[in-house]
C-alpha cells in the first residue's frame, strides 16, 4: 500500500511518500517540503498549500494520507497556522475520497525508533536505514513526514480497517519486529532482536507474501 | 459593500451576510448555522464545511469574508477543530479571490456594543437593533457571525485597503458614531451620543451618499 505522510505547516510542510506493507521495510517513492511565502496573508498561503498538496495526491494516488496530529505548543500563533495547514491537508484528501489517519509525534517516534522520546537525529537515522537510503533524506525536515508514512504502513492509523486475510496479525507483527530489529542493527543503535523497547504492534492482518 | 461573516466551528459554524457601508446601519442579507455530523471523521467534516461555505460564497458573492480569529482556549481539542474550520473558511474565500479579514472576539464586541467585554446577550441585542430586526436572529448562535460582518463593514479589517474617495475618513467616522449612538438609544442601553465608550474608529474613507 502507498502512504503519503504530511507534517503540516504554513512556512514548511513536509511530504513523504512510501510503498510498503506491515512487517517489511517500505520503499521511498518521493519526499519534499512545500513552502509558502511569509509575505502572503494566511488565506493565500492556505490556497498555495492546497494546490501543492493536491498536486502530490494527483501524482502519487496514495491509499492513505497520514497527517501529524497537532497539539498546543507554547507558541499559540504557530500552532494555529499548523492546525489550519493540517485542516487543509485533511480536506484535500477527503475531497479525493482518500482515508486520513492521524498520529501523534510520540506514536511516530515509538514506531520508528522504539522510543516515543527519540530526538530528531535518531528519527532521521532510522528513516534513512529503514528506507535503505545512501544518505539522510533531503530536505532534512522532510524526515518527519517519511517517519509518519512508515508509521502508518506498519501500525495502521485511526481510520485503518481490519481486513479478512489468510495471514494472521501475529505473523505480520512478528515480521514487523524482525524488520525493525534488522534496521536497528544496521543503524548501529546497539539494539537488536526482541528488545523490550519494541513498540506495541497494531498492524492490519493482510497477507505478507 | 457585502460582507460574509464566519464564526468558525466544526460542530456549529455561524454564517451572517450583511450589505452596508461605514457610518450607516447595514442590512441583513442572510444568516444560518452550518452543522457537520459529529459521527464523521474530521477530514469528512471539513469537506462538508467546505461545500456548504462555498455554496454561500457562490450564492451571495461577498466583497469581503470576515473570519473570527481563533485563540487558544482551555479545551485544546475544540480549539484545534475551530482553527481547522477557520482555515477551510479562509481557503474557500482565497480560492474565489475574495479578500479575507480577521477580527478578534473583543474587537467585534467593541465595534458593536462599545465594550470589548460585552456578553452574548448584549451583542445579540445590538445586532438585532442595528439590523432593525423584529426579533433576535435565528439560529441564536449565528448572532456572532452577523456581529463580525457588521464589524467588518464599519471598521474594515486586516486586509481592507484604503481607497481614494471624495468623502473624508473623519466624516465617515462621525456618521458611524451617530449610527451606533442611535442604535444604542433604541436598544435602551442607556448610552447615547459621543459616549467615551464609543470604540476607536478605523473606517474606509469612501463616499457616503
Amino acid at each position: 500500500m502507498r502512504v503519503l505522510g504530511i507534517d503540516p505547516g504554513l512556512t514548511r510542510c513536509g511530504i513523504g511518500v512510501v510503498d510498503g506493507r506491515p512487517g517489511r521495510p517500505p520503499d521511498l517513492v518521493g519526499v519534499d517540503v512545500i513552502r509558502t511565502p511569509t509575505e502572503l496573508d494566511t488565506a493565500r498561503r492556505l490556497r498555495r498549500l492546497e494546490e501543492e498538496l493536491d498536486g502530490w495526491l494527483a501524482e502519487h494516488r496514495p491509499d492513505t494520507v497520514a497527517v501529524e496530529r497537532v497539539f498546543a505548543q507554547h507558541n499559540v500563533q504557530t500552532v494555529m497556522g499548523t492546525a489550519q495547514a493540517a485542516g487543509v491537508a485533511m480536506l484535500v484528501a477527503a475531497r479525493r475520497g482518500i482515508p486520513v489517519a492521524t498520529h501523534t509525534p510520540s506514536e511516530v517516534k515509538a514506531a520508528i525508533t522504539g522510543s516515543g522520546r527519540a530526538d530528531k537525529a535518531q528519527v532521521t537515522a532510522m528513516v534513512t536505514r529503514i528506507l535503505r537510503l545512501a544518505a539522510p533524506p533531503r530536505p532534512a525536515d522532510a524526515a518527519d513526514a517519511l517517519a509518519l508514512a512508515i508509521c502508518q504502513v506498519w501500525r495502521g492509523g485511526t481510520s485503518a480497517r481490519y481486513e479478512s486475510a489468510g495471514d494472521s496479525a501475529a505473523e505480520a507483527a512478528r515480521r514487523q519486529r524482525s524488520a525493525l530489529a534488522r534496521a536497528r542493527a544496521q543503524a548501529g543503535t546497539g539494539r537488536s532482536g526482541a528488545s523490550p523497547t519494541v513498540p506495541p504492534v497494531n498492524v492490519r492482518p493482510r497477507r505478507v507474501s
